[in-house]
């Protein structure tokens, strides 16, 4: 399939991620995480994320997200999050049944909490027909392309530690957020305040992998066996850390991310030129969302998949990647013109 | 870590297998399951399976058996298993938690049921208080590396479907299993009546995948949101299905898992010349159990990582695996001879 | 402690349920349910919901509604409610933990769903990273004392129906429901297309019980092992039958429900007198909902136990009771004119 | 239906139960057990437990079970217990759904665990690959009539705290084997170490009611949100409390205890006279189990409905109620010596 803005999962993988699990792929080693491999993956989390950090590899994102929840959250627990959140409307109620525990969503203007927001579900703590509220769930950068800067983090993560509870970040695109608020991983995360911490590497270029990064010990309870039990246990786990390793060490994150997002305001400065294309959010990572006229975006989608986002809204997504380039924005466009054409815009 | 007997799971991945991801990683492609790979694959499957089988990816062995279970049971249903299986042992209680059945399990003395031991347990049909037996669950070949012949196989198929229950096959090394069989995949599973299927190849040459195998139509309800939410949804699956269609489509699966069985056998052999080494069961796969003085096999652990299979005993199991040399096992059984002889042996 | 308005949970036992426990407390009777009094009570039951009703007793609402909620979705489906269900705000997370399963709330004016709302959830179908919408929930009468009528629950049926959903009727409440509707608890229900019912007696008189009615026979699968397996079986079942065969061929219900309501009523017309007492929602079964100022519902409550209901709103909740008087409510009332003046008013 | 032997559930209330529901419903009580009538039946309560004993009152036997496991255990972990336990056969799976755990079984030769068979399932601690053994639970009386003496419950208490495990009695029928054993409650169980304890009254005279006793306060967490997410918070618990008042104040339970014990002896004294009825544990509180020819238990089960308790051995079981009468003893003896009499013996 050509390339295209149908997601970031869409894209392939680096070739230094292909490359390190080939120089990996020797001799034995031992399953289930035990082995150098996790160990120099692990040295290098704590490099980006602090002395203090503990890694656990998991093998998508929901798994990422489910055993972190699992780690704050008993099933009498509620997890305060966007109604746009990742862990509400994509994960087909996996939190639900894996956990057991409620989400209590917020309803935002952009994909993200505020401390105002998330007071409006702060309530009936004590009271035993209430889920009562232990975590706050933020995505950086959010399902909508925005980003949460630092002072924002810290403020929820004070928030949260005020009412006893856990602050995670769902970090599946961190990377994007990183380059774009120009700080390392530590600046938005643990220097903030944050608990823990889903933290991707699929939809930017690896393999497949993603891993629990739990940022307060007294989190770190049992955490392998949960993890065990909720079928994320890696046996080779070593390829997963190797591709981690690669992807930390030699800066392939940072290109990655770097031009994604540079794609996203190629995309966007080509939009500005077609009045027809109401960008909805500010473009702050890799993604773009427009309102369109119904027939337009419908008969772009014969050359193009990608979804619609509320198609009662006539509102759609579209994603880039680290192999994006700039002539497939061109040509996008120029499909997109095409299309306006053919319905008389 | 230098090449061992510990687990077929330490092993690494085979040169086609990698080649084949290297192959798949070209442009764009629909994530999660709808891409020319996966459709490539899932033809293949069917022709070893049989027209009627659905293929569904998933990461690794205990997200396969727990998504079958979770395909043929619900809660208040039972599966018969071996007291053995990997899934009552060795997934720490997934099954439990993921589909909250119960297992019902029956002592073996060589790691298979047979249709008596399993009539042992079906009663209480129909009666509210007792979890209802609903799947038969076998593991070929078995945890102790024994084999189940096609005839046992279709005898639990029958056992199983006359009192309205499925047979499940875990078949992590099914490989192993038709090599030393000499039959095809479907004439062990779909030819005998089995009605679904975990199917491994990481512990025979491939980097990470498993698969559900859905033989019986019955069973293929809502499996795709199933395996979403329990977090065993694969997002760039493309390059799980690349790797099935090498490892089937070019017979790394029938090369390596031959290898291991003979490896299997050379350490039979080599054991044979050593009488403090008592072989437990029929080496009929890649594993052989052996039983060993306590002081020769905690030593032996000094130089090579293996499992205590049943320390109480004096037990240990040793895994041959696709990678595995002569040169190995003749270093292996001389360091085994080297520290009987140091305890006096 | 007094009779007062915080609760019909507060209120006691009819004089009627007393004596039936008491005449069916004779000889043996067969546990968990297959005895003459149950056989007699379900007997009932199908007259008033119609001959294909089936009844399954358990202990509580909760119990009740998870085991509906259990019988119409799978973990993977999701429930579309009023946010201020009781199955959302006020069972713990029951649902999330005992079902597994999404509740996908629609905030609404007066705790009423209508198909307008309804369809806003309505969407994803077939995408498996969405829960799967598999039914409607309502309650009546709500749980702000509002009333759906038979039309309103006709047209959430077809809805239903028209998506291959189910609708379920919390029905803690139904009584008060019935009589102030003048209708038969058959006309609200089997006539409407509801598809099954937590029919409750609990608020209205009787010591404790709760019944799931299935009126849609597709629904009637395994229910009897789920009961048990989510702990809702009773063994001296006889007890909640002939409590239920008191309630509802003696005529117990409509008594009781009439006086609560009519309860309601006069406090009512009591509070048109008071004009600080902002009236919230029309009065239609036995609440009042009502907005005050702080210090005065805060005061008033040291003399009555009642919730406050959106304590940011100052907005709290007065219930009648099948045994509360006329007496009790000039007391009430006279209570919160006195508090009114303490404070200024 | 006539008195009989088929279960102390199918025996009735006790008048003074029914008297103290009476005398308690009066004016209103708070709901979920905020109310006069629960803290008194806390205190007695702590009169037979001791003061540290906390108490939550649940529906069922199967409802304090779960709640003490879900106490004890997060899903990862295991409980050991008798393969005849309750928890075990009899409740259709319920812990395993609701706390999602394994219980590990070990076949017994009376019902009961022993330091030495417990020990077999001690060993994979930290290998998360396998359920982490977390508690030990017995059955007081157990399932086949059989006593735990006070030392054996204080060996098994050491060695559950030896490995940082809890200890949890099923005490469906405690009051049967305090008074067989001539002990109090406390003696039987804080005295001895035990840890929590499910304390049965439904069984032994009461209407319904069951309730958890944490001995040991560690296990006091959060355990009122996880009772009313499991679905067994009772609304009127006034009733509940009432009824425990009566039974553990007036010596209901001792008088009823006593008496259901007493007519075991009288049945097995009758049972020695008729060779054919094999008598197949010791009978040390109200049930008698015998191995019987085949046609001559199922034809007396057609005067009277008892339960084959394993049908492939000809083992029924027979229960003595606290309203067993002599002349039932009688009447039922001679219905069997008839039977034998029909088939020739």
């Amino acid at each position: 399939m050509k390339r295209g803005f149908g997601s970031d999962n869409h894209s392939g993988i680096s070739p230094e991620i292909i490359e390190a699990i080939q120089q990996s792929n020797h001799e034995h080693a031992l399953a289930y995480g035990d082995d150098e491999y996790c160990q120099e993956a692990e040295r290098i989390f704590r490099q980006h994320f602090g002395e203090q950090a503990k890694v656990y590899f998991v093998f998508n994102g929901t798994g990422a997200n489910v055993l972190n929840i699992d780690a704050m959250c008993r099933s009498h627990e509620a997890v305060v999050c966007a109604e746009t959140a990742h862990i509400n409307v994509d994960e087909c109620g996996a939190p639900q049944r894996v956990v057991g525990c409620r989400l209590l969503t917020v309803d935002t203007p952009d994909g993200k909490l505020t401390p105002e927001l998330v007071k409006t579900r702060l309530h009936g703590f004590g009271f035993e027909h209430h889920s009562q509220p232990k975590a706050i769930s933020i995505t950086q950068s959010t399902e909508l392309g925005t980003l949460y800067s630092i002072d924002e983090i810290k403020a929820l993560a004070e928030l949260a530690h005020a009412h006893n509870m856990y602050l995670h970040i769902d970090g599946a695109r961190l990377a994007n957020a990183a380059v774009s608020l120009g700080c390392t991983f530590r600046q938005m995360t643990t220097d903030c305040g944050v608990d823990c911490l889903s933290f991707g590497g699929t939809k930017n270029g690896m393999l497949m992998g993603e891993s629990v990064v739990l940022l307060n010990p007294v989190l770190d309870v049992d955490i392998k066996y949960r993890r065990k039990q909720m079928t994320q246990l890696c046996s080779k786990m070593r390829f997963v850390a190797a591709q981690y390793k690669a992807y930390l060490s030699t800066g392939v994150w940072r290109r990655n991310a770097e031009h994604s997002n540079r794609m996203a305001q190629l995309l966007l400065d080509a939009l500005r030129q077609v009045p027809q294309a109401h960008v909805l959010y500010p473009v702050q990572a890799n993604s773009v969302f427009v309102r369109l006229p119904r027939e337009v975006w419908q008969s772009l989608q014969q050359d193009y998949f990608f979804y619609d986002w509320d198609e009662a809204k006539d509102e759609v997504r579209w994603m880039c990647s680290f192999d994006t380039t700039e002539q497939d924005i061109a040509d996008f466009v120029a499909a997109l013109r095409h299309h306006l054409s053919v319905h008389g815009y």
